[in-house]
This record gives structure tokens, C-alpha cells and sequence, in this order.
């Protein structure tokens, strides 16, 4: 018999499934499912990068563990990768090759939290970063975002959710779900009042390199007397279609890679080599010029995109995204009343096996939205417009 | 300006990299060095199962996240190959593949423990449980193992060591560092121990593949009504040769699995999915051979290790290894004073080149002791074995 004391132990109570992944999960119920919920590229790891991984495994370089930091010729290639974009880090001592970003931000959080610490998070922000909070025995704080403003960043909001308790900012820039820009100035607002407040601002850019307009990713990063305060992760999840390879890195300075560096080799010793391996490859010339083709890719999608969520105003109403592969359309309400997101996107899928993710999993701004990725393939896109633009001419949900 | 608050936010101050990691490092200053440190099979992956993953990679089935609990197909292998082994356990809910046995443990502590909660470990035991149990805000207690009746548990130095606190016991079986196995019988004391007191059982079985005497390698996860305490971690790293592959899995009852696979979602989303095809073929008939070509390359290298430990009984007095791939010696002294590993391991790197893991890594009862690790090339415990034959002929550490 397993006592009532023996039940409550589990401190995952607090803590949910992604609900990207649940609605994945549902969506695999139905037959000629079409989903653009979860954000994957619907492209394969592109050949040279697949080359590079299979040379290492016929050589025997990716039999046995690397460094816990990861491979020394890694991280010299992410050192001048950063270099290139102006952030200047030692490979030896303030870089870790993580399996994928997740697992950089899980072992920041780690790191840096005490229990019942709060970390401020935009609302809304990806579905995952409350859950890594809590798995830290933190406490999410969500901050709006400013619809109007281009799904903007608002310093004030920030600064009046301020305790004793909060230690991190964490955002992620180019956002998911919005797919816009933080502006530069905002972000150094957001800067002046972590030295403030004396917080860490944790940074996740890993959809930096889909960008549709002229405007300047601005890493915080890049400025040196920050490096104590910025933590910044990279995946190459997103910008070289490798996301089941679960590679990427975490940067700041040596004294906070240090006490990162004892986490990340409790989670998992080191990333996997040979995607490690493969992450060689992605950063080659070779490699890099994958992402310019599947940006041309992303414009042409995100003008599909636009083009279908123009055709229906009276149900979608939206910020149009300057980066990354996804747009967070608002659902047009006949009333006052916000649209619950999670029904209007299970009757979607109820009556035309469309999955999209209800805009309520990014946080409590994001409830009366959906998120769309336009990432998946144009075919799917098509057809799933195609469906929706059926429907909504002849019926309205009941939500 | 960092502030002295800012400096004490770290909650790594109490973690530290693994003596061994720091053992190798120390180690690769070293020209000519041999290591007989680090637990890495000598072996490169078998040529059949980097087959396996090279198809995954060239057919385009490696790019993409695979379901956070796994691949089904692999699941589905696992679950069979626990079944032959008289586990009884479902692949879609009560099975994760992870990133490394490591990933398992600190994901089930993250998942059972609230902070200040002890765990009972085994003294000596792998470095690293200390360090995942203090990542999880919990407390490591130790527990000495018995060295006179082979490195085995005395069930009563647990018990008297039970708080109200106390919430896991977590072991390794085959024991690193000792190389020995724990009796069946002991292991049922400690299961209606943990019934007794309301506790989990962590057990990590990585090196059950390598026994080299007729003693049978008991699971408490084959005992049906103990699903809902025992939680058995297990790699493919070790048995297969695939320590940079970082795949491995975890298994226990659905309630627990489900709180589990929470906190691996987000530490990591899922593991590398091209490691995961790599399991698979590790699991066909043809991966499974390799084995017994290993284990009968480790039969000679135990052979090599007690003949060399038997030459110098003035330096080294050992319990003989029944399984795994590790001996751990006492150090001989000529006084009551027990020898500091940490010195011995020091000097006798400076003197011969040869680096071994001081025993007090494993835990205060591995004080006096080191760990040599014949996983590694017959050619390199060779010449170890020459170095330190010749030095301690001539010569005593100054330790």
C-alpha cells in the first residue's frame, strides 16, 4: 500500500506537459490531421551537415564522451561564429555545448534560483519556459507584452512586478509566439534595470537567423560590461532544420559558466557528440548557406500565411511577424468577451482536423489568440488554409 | 558593479565537476600520460548499430524531435528486452528513453524531491549521485558498504541512518566504483525497508551486461507490487560502447513516469533521435553480439588487473571484482593512518604518469582506496601496469 504521504511527494504537481505537445497529441487522434501547431521546420537536416555526422561516426570520433563543455573544436567555431556577430566569449571558459537550447536554459535556471525566486517572463512567450522555472523551484511572473505597440516590450510593466525575489529576466528574441523584434532600445531599458535590481537577463535567440525585414536583432550579449548578467542560448534546432539532434550552446562570462557547467554535467555529461559533430558542419560555409534557403522558404510561406489570414478579418485580426516562422493572430470576438483559445482550437481540429496551438499556453496575454507555424510544409499550409477558409465561409465555432 | 548579493545567488556553490572529470583534466596536462581513470570502454561503437544510425541520418529519419518519451519502435524493443529479464513494463507509459542514465536519475530526483529531502546512497558510490542529488536541492547521506564482506550493504547501517527526511535510496548495481554485486537477499531487506518507511529505490544497473562469475544480477523492478517505488535507470553507454551517443532509459510505474516525464520535457524535450536509432540496432540480434565480444576482452583485462595487483600486495589489497569494469583497491598502510587518495593519485601522476581516481571521490569510505578502471586498452593497462610495477619496486609516494 502506498501511503497519502508517499503520493504528495512528487513536486511536479505545479508542472504540465507542453500544451504544444498535448495538442499534438490530440491531433494524432485524428486521421488527415494537417497541423501547424508544433514548431518544427518542415525541412531535413541538410546533406553536408548529415555528411559531416557520418564521418565522424565512421571515424570513431563520436563513440566516446566529450569534455562536459563539449568538443574544443566546437566551441572555437561558436567562439567565432559570436565573434562575427559581435560578442566576444573564450571558448575555454565561457561557452558550453548543450543538448539543445532547453537544456542550457534548464541548467541556467538551475543554477541561478533558489526556491521561490521569480523570474519575469513576457506574456505571451514560449509554452516551455514556466515549466523550466518551476522544474527550478522558481516562480514565473508574467509581463505583458503590448499588442498594439507590434507585440512590444513595455520596460514599465516590467519594472512594477519587481520584489526582493526576482532574480531573472528571461525573453526570447526574435519572440515565440508573436514572431516580432524586440527593439533595441527596449532592450536596454530592460538592461539598466537588471544592474537596477541586480538581476540576470537570460536570453533565448534561437530564431535569430529568420528574420523578414531590415530590422537588427540586438543582442544584449554584445556588450561586454553585461557579460556577468547576460546569459544567452543558441539551438541549432531552428536555423539548420536539426532539431531532433539536440545541439546548441549557452554563453556568459567565465564565472557563470562555471557554476552552469556543474549543472549541465549532472543533466547529462555532455551533448551528444555526434550531433556535436553535425553542429560543425551547420556552422561551415557549406552549412550556412541552408539557412538563406530556407528563409527564402519562410517568405514565401509567411506570405501565404498572410494572404489567407487577410481573406477571413472577421475571424483573425494580427500583428504581421518580422522574424521567426510563426504568426499569433487574434480571434476576432463578436462581443466584449475574449475567445477561449482552447476550445476554439479543439472544435478547429473537431471539424477540420487543423491543429493550431490556443494562444492561452503562451502565457494569460496570449488567451483569445492562436499560433500558426509557418514552418511546416507549403503543401500543409495550403491545405490547411484551404480547409479553414471552407469552413469559416460557410460556419462559425460555437466559441 | 556586481553586488555581493548578486555573487550569493548561486545555488552551485555546494556542487562541484566530478573528481574524476577533474582527475583527466589534471591527467591531460601530462604528456604520455596513461588513464585508467575515466570509466570509458576502450572500444569503438559496433560497426552494426553506427550502421543503423547512419541509415536514420541518410533517410531523413534523424532530423526532427522525435515524442519526449522516445520513439515508440525503441520503446517498444525496451520494453520487450525488460520483458526477457522478467520486467514487466508498458512502452507508452511506463518507459522514457533518455539522454544517458544520468538524464534519468536527475530527472526522477528533480521529479521526487522537495528541498532538504535526504537520499541514502552507498559509500563508495559513483561521484556524480551526490552531485544530481544536490542539483535537486536534496541532501546525499551516506552509507558505508561493507569491505570485509566484499563491498556488500549491511542493511542496518541504512536503517540507522532514516530520518524523517529520507525519501530515496539510490544505488548502483553492479557497484561502481567496486565492481561487485549486491545480494539478492540484501536487496529485499532494503525493499521492505523502504515499504517500512515510505521511500523510493533509485537503482542504476548500467554495468549489469559485464558479470564474470555465476551470481545473478537481481532487479527489484521485476517485483511487480514495488512498480510504484523502484525506479531502474539504465544506458546504452557502457554495455554497447556508446558513452558520446548519450541514450539510455528509465523505467517505473505510470504515476511515476508521468511526474518524470515532466521534468524531461523540459531539460531536454527528448534525446538525440539519431541516438535513438542507434539503441535500436544495440538492441537487434546483431548489436546484442558485441557484448559478449566485450565482455570476454574485459574477462582478460580483470585477469591482467589482479595479476599486476597481485605482484605488489605491499602497495595494493583488493576485493575481487565479480562484474563491471572497475577495481577498487585499498591502499596498504604501514601505519594506522589511512592513506589520502588525493595525494597517492597526485603523486603517483607526477611520478609515473599514470592517473588513477582517488577513492575518496566515491564517498568518505573510499578514503584509502583508488579505482582503476580496466575498460580501458590492454596496451595502455600494460604499460600502466610497467610504469607503477617499476616504480613501487624502487621507490614508496611520499603519501
Amino acid at each position: 500500500m502506498i501511503s497519502p504521504i508517499f503520493m504528495s511527494v512528487f513536486r511536479t504537481g505545479k508542472m504540465t506537459v507542453s500544451p504544444i505537445k498535448l495538442m499534438e497529441l490530440e491531433a494524432s487522434k485524428h486521421s488527415k490531421v494537417v497541423s501547424l501547431a508544433q514548431g518544427i521546420p518542415s525541412f531535413d537536416t541538410p546533406e553536408y551537415i548529415k555528411k559531416v555526422a557520418i564521418d565522424a561516426i565512421m571515424s570513431g570520433k563520436s563513440a566516446k564522451y566529450s569534455l562536459t563543455n563539449g568538443l574544443p573544436e566546437l566551441r572555437e567555431i561558436v567562439a567565432e561564429e559570436l565573434r562575427k556577430e559581435g560578442m566576444h566569449y573564450h571558448y575555454q571558459s565561457e561557452i558550453i555545448v548543450t543538448c539543445g537550447s532547453i537544456e542550457g536554459i534548464t541548467a541556467s535556471l538551475l543554477a541561478i534560483l533558489n526556491p521561490g525566486d521569480e523570474v519575469l517572463i513576457p506574456s505571451p512567450v514560449y509554452a516551455s519556459y514556466a515549466q523550466a522555472i518551476k522544474l527550478a523551484h522558481g516562480v514565473p511572473v508574467f509581463v505583458p507584452l503590448d499588442e498594439e505597440g507590434g507585440w512590444s516590450v513595455k520596460v514599465e510593466e516590467f519594472e512594477k512586478r519587481i520584489t526582493p525575489r526576482t532574480r531573472v529576466i528571461f525573453y526570447c528574441n526574435p519572440s515565440n509566439p508573436t514572431g516580432t523584434i524586440f527593439k533595441k532600445e527596449d532592450l536596454l531599458l530592460l538592461a539598466d534595470m537588471a544592474k537596477k535590481h541586480d538581476l540576470f537577463l537570460l536570453s533565448d535567440e534561437v530564431y535569430k537567423d529568420f528574420v523578414y525585414t531590415n530590422e537588427e536583432i540586438f543582442a544584449l550579449a554584445s556588450i561586454p560590461e553585461l557579460k556577468d548578467r547576460v546569459i544567452r542560448v543558441f539551438s541549432f534546432s531552428k536555423a539548420f532544420a536539426m532539431t531532433g539532434w539536440r545541439v546548441g550552446f549557452v554563453h556568459s562570462s567565465a564565472k557563470n559558466i562555471t557554476e552552469i557547467l556543474k549543472i549541465h554535467d549532472s543533466m547529462v555529461t555532455c551533448a551528444p557528440v555526434v550531433s556535436q559533430y553535425a553542429a560543425i558542419g551547420a556552422f561551415s560555409e557549406e552549412g550556412k548557406k541552408s539557412i538563406q534557403e530556407f528563409k527564402t522558404a519562410y517568405i514565401r510561406r509567411l506570405k501565404m500565411t498572410t494572404t489567407f489570414l487577410n481573406t477571413l478579418p472577421d475571424v483573425f485580426s494580427y500583428v504581421k511577424p518580422n522574424a521567426s516562422y510563426f504568426v499569433f493572430p487574434k480571434l476576432v470576438s463578436k462581443s466584449e468577451k475574449i475567445i477561449n483559445s482552447q476550445d476554439f482550437c479543439m472544435e478547429l481540429l473537431e471539424k477540420t482536423s487543423v491543429a493550431l496551438v490556443p494562444g492561452v499556453a503562451f502565457g494569460p496575454t496570449g488567451e483569445g489568440h492562436v499560433r500558426i507555424s509557418f514552418g511546416r510544409s507549403e503543401k500543409d499550409l495550403q491545405e490547411a488554409f484551404e480547409r479553414m477558409n471552407l469552413f469559416f465561409r460557410h460556419f462559425t465555432l460555437s466559441s
